[in-house]
């Protein structure tokens, strides 16, 4: 998902593909486990939040996954990751593929998450932000025994309003920021992002989650946007008030959520760096990629569990990801 | 000076003009009271150790200075930061036309620091690593009562081999690890910066300067490098592993030079970042500057005095630089 508009700003092409799978498959995609395929990249932010639901919900034998590489060039991401290169059920080397099945005129964005029908090889929907409340609600007959609510019904307006927030300045401020084509609309993005994280920061700084006691769709949401903060949008996005390992209480509330089953376990930053440091040539023409950050401190005592809170509500974490999905260790790099 | 060789490694133009202004003008260009005048941009970190020695010798008046812009085109430093464009003295406009008075065929690099001979216009020397020793050795007639020995006979060969380490990974090392064209040149020249810091940061852990208990050469030349880490070196050359504000002891011995009269009030951190990101297209192609970082921990309580050391030996602290050369305060990002 990028553009860059004629104007200075970056402005984000969010035309999706907003077909629905539902319980009652009004859309023409009833919910059937083993049907469809969701495609990810490891690297990409708005593909995580899937991934973490996904892990949250116990969806992993409902809904199987296909991992595309993390870098892609102007065509689309590809399954360079897989043998032979190519997605072991989909049969197919680019997401831009199934794209075309679905329309062979299509010209918009080549995105993850995608949802691709199975049987007909072409994709439902890209629609991210749709994607994980129909997770959570739609798919709800297939969830894990114990799998937390990451949208109370009674909390939706307050989720929603904060999502609004952090995706405006956050989710998109980063790109907003590391896009800009001028001096001036670098700084406006930066001021945004900085005084949401600051305000994030005070409301986190006596709250153990977002909203209500326990995990929610918000604290995804961030948590997505966090673990790539000094990884990619503090150098490569010109984000650099600070690092989040200098901003103590979103960095603790970010740890806390690292070390909770199902979001650490989701994380590649190999795959974050190499996706961001090669893909975007314009502002990285080198494509070298940094080795640092060191993120061994995101395996620290955060003491969060100080303020309280119950991470699953009534429910329990999940278990351990299968070995097939299970991402590299943390790479300390090494010290004389 | 900057250099990408054919390898894929970056290598330093290190063929300087190394005429020398000596007490006994040996060279043809004695010693002598405003005779010269020093040109260097505050962005420049092998021009800010001739800036910092000028204050701490009490060499202002001896050695007027000429200030270049902090950006450049391909021919030359500028004197655009001055009336009309031409430096008040010199009455050029770029850098370049000192360096082919001295030589009309001249065709190096046009550096900073540069000493140019007034009444001719040349250039004398731009050998930046034999023109602090100079100062310190051959200008002594006209130091300020009270300033430092800076180079003390006993310590000589201490200093100089370790301002040959610190030269190699770090002064010189942040630009190879930046200007690498490959990743292994890359990751070689980062490994060896961050191993020599984690080896000064142990000397200087029970030891508050680097050689001796007094200020040094040594300390100028790694001085230079740490102020610049966070605002250019991290990001721009992608020397992540930590800032320095992540390394206590390092981030503690920056601060308490910072803020030793003489250093600090020698940094304009604004030229810093104009300079590097503005200038090095080839690796910021957008040209766009970040605001950040925050550089108000620099004023923070360093600790060090507990180390003990005598700054100055048996000197004393040079007064506050004159109105035209004082730098503007620290720009601390405004919060909401």
């Amino acid at each position: 998902m990028s553009n860059v508009s004629p104007a200075k700003g970056y402005s984000r092409d969010s035309r999706y593909i907003t077909t629905r799978i539902t319980a009652d498959g009004r859309d023409g995609f009833p919910v059937e486990p083993g049907r469809y395929r969701l495609v990810v990249s490891r690297a990409c932010p708005w593909a995580h939040r899937t991934v973490i639901f996904r892990r949250l919900l116990g969806l992993e034998k409902a809904l199987p996954m296909a991992i595309a590489g993390p870098t892609h060039d102007k065509r689309s991401w590809t399954f360079d990751l897989d043998p032979g290169g190519r997605d072991p059920v989909l049969g197919i080397e680019r997401l831009q593929e199934a794209f075309l099945a679905r329309d062979p005129a299509y010209d918009r964005g080549i995105t993850v998450p995608a949802i691709v029908d199975v049987p007909s090889g072409a994709v439902v929907t890209n629609d991210y932000a749709q994607l994980t409340l129909d997770l959570s609600l739609e798919w709800a007959a297939y969830h894990r025994d114990g799998a937390p609510d990451l949208y109370p019904a009674e909390l939706r307006p307050e989720i929603d309003a904060i999502g609004e927030e952090i995706y405006a300045d956050v989710n998109d401020g980063v790109y907003r920021t590391g896009f800009a084509k001028s001096q001036e609309a670098y700084e406006e993005a930066y001021g945004r992002l900085f005084a949401r994280l600051d305000r994030l920061s005070e409301r986190l700084e006596h709250s153990r989650y977002l909203v209500g006691d326990t995990i929610t769709e918000a604290d995804v949401r961030l948590f997505t946007s966090l673990v790539r903060f000094d990884a990619v949008y503090h150098g490569h996005f010109k984000c650099n008030r600070h690092k989040l390992t200098e901003m103590p209480v979103l960095w603790a509330y970010a740890r806390d959520l690292f070390q909770t089953p199902g979001f650490g376990d989701t994380v590649d930053f190999g795959h974050i760096k190499q996706h961001f440091y090669v893909v975007h040539g314009h502002i990285n023409p080198t494509g070298i990629v940094p080795a640092g950050p060191d993120p061994a401190g995101w395996l620290t005592p955060h003491g969060r569990e100080a303020l309280g809170g119950r991470p699953f509500g009534d429910g329990t974490p999940p278990g351990p990801p299968s070995p097939a999905e299970t991402v590299p260790p943390l790479l300390v790099p090494s010290r004389p």
